[in-house]
């Protein structure tokens, strides 16, 4: 027999006792456990979760669906006992392509109008105006074209850079040069000043970006990377940056996180840094989405965004 | 008796032979010079400059116009001798205002989203996330609201920023409350997270930005010039931003261009210098607009944006 009342368990490192608060509010008939206190596993009807320790979930028997908090589903997927059986339900939170178009747009707008080597020549007290690019000039390419990479298109758009787009099957967005599979991944490089990778994490774009690919963009592209470290096998990437092959490479994310603190990447000078932050899920906004996930399988229907494990999102 | 051909003299110390092939190309019966080779300055019909050594333009006694290169005229004014009897024409290329929203959303982005902080962190291998703030709970308020703030405004408000104007005189602007005048000065300041200063520098707005102006902003709040250097009293700054009054200044113009060496904006933490990059007058297009007033000009019309020498700009 299932207990009453339904549970719902959260397990997030920052922001845990805000979304038990708003989940809360929203569905104050379930009851809300905020790890570690999980208790009894079997107890749990929905879990809301980020990066929970491997086999966690598999132990929750009576679970009926999984809320990812972020953009993607890798971390979760990372877990060898992750239990596909029960639906996982990706974010959509529009706060998140929100947040993705303002850092995207910060780091593009930084390299195109040359902040980094600003910052460096203030360091040194030296006054030395650098020739100012017309954006229209200037490719941007984004690399994964689904909700955050349209929004990031968005924002840059009325900048007036020349922006394309590609992905794994081809997109229709006005005024973005549509590009799609491995076939046409060369054409798309080719001419890019700089590249945004936000790319979902699968098994096909692990390790994608690398110094094969890198060598098929132009001599000095700067490359973004906003969406997962695991996208990039970067250790191939350092003798590229080392000799001006690439440009800059702008990380939010990386291989390992927190990035360890004696890593290369913390210390190139033609390397930025970021713990992660580019676009974070605010339980503001997001806690109202998985309240209504909920609502909705307690009807007998399914969100939208559920994953298709077949394809890793 | 006048000479033939008609005489264009170019000041300009970056892009001068640029400017001097395409205005030959649009005006091919122009006999046009390049400072210093202006020869008899009575035989100059325009001159086309942005800060000539005082007294010159008074010598070229049968100057029709002047065109500006740049934004703004004051560089001009600052000479004593300035013929006022004779038109000064403002400079309006479109890509000032373009390249204007491009600095001020990079500048504005960056401190919303704490880049400085994370790049001093990265300094430091210190992996360290800060909360993100909702781009609808800052408010972002431009001082100046001509075409440069327009446009800033105009590139901003998509990122969902709360977006306020103050000017001379009341401007509408779809989405940015308009305030106006010296009486609405402190309610415009009181709610600001980022100010951005884009005033035209007159007698009037002259030191303007100081301590007392500052202290009616909240504590922590960021401010951006893009303007002119003279609008800021920078050393009644100082202590705010030393106590965290003020929470960053990010400079872009200076009292003083090249800023010295050993200015104290240099290396104070919380201050970014650029060298009056944020947007420069590209002779590709802005040659084209003193082709056509010239044009204008002997066609017996006046161009539009001739200055008003009582107002100064």
């Amino acid at each position: 027999m299932r207990k009453n009342p339904l549970t719902i368990a959260i397990h997030y490192d920052s922001y845990g006792a805000q979304w038990r608060e708003l989940l809360s509010e929203r569905l104050p008939d379930f009851q809300i456990r905020l790890w570690p206190e999980w208790g009894d596993l079997a107890d749990i009807d929905y879990a809301v979760a980020w990066t929970p320790p491997d086999g966690l979930l598999r132990q929750c028997e009576n679970l009926k669906a999984v809320f990812s908090i972020g953009a993607g589903v890798d971390q979760l997927l990372a877990d060898p006992d992750y239990p596909k059986n029960v639906p996982l339900i990706r974010m959509t939170d529009d706060i998140l392509a929100e947040g993705m178009a303002e850092y995207v747009t910060m780091a593009v707008l930084a390299l195109h109008r040359d902040l980094l080597r600003y910052l460096e020549f203030q360091r040194a007290a030296d006054w030395k105006p650098l020739p100012q690019r017309y954006p229209r000039d200037q490719r941007v390419g984004i690399m994964g074209f689904g909700k955050l990479g349209q929004a990031a298109a968005l924002a840059l758009k009325p900048f007036g850079f020349e922006i394309s787009g590609w992905s794994r099957t081809a997109k229709q967005f006005a005024g973005v040069h549509s590009f799609a599979g491995p076939e046409q991944l060369s054409e798309f490089l080719a001419p890019l000043d700089i590249l945004v990778v936000l790319l979902p994490l699968t098994d096909d774009t692990q390790g994608m970006v690398n110094a094969d690919l890198v060598s098929s963009l132009p001599r000095g592209a700067r490359v973004i990377n906003a969406a997962r470290g695991g996208l990039m096998d970067i250790e191939t990437l350092k003798p590229l940056i080392d000799d001006g092959r690439l440009g800059h490479l702008w990380l939010d994310v990386h291989q390992v996180e927190p990035l360890p603190a004696d890593h290369w990447t913390w210390v190139h000078p033609n390397v930025v840094v970021t713990p992660h932050i580019a676009a974070a899920t605010l339980p503001r906004s997001a806690s109202g989405l998985v309240a209504d996930g909920i609502v909705q399988m307690e009807a007998g229907q399914m969100p939208v965004n559920v994953v298709e494990f077949d394809k890793g999102y």
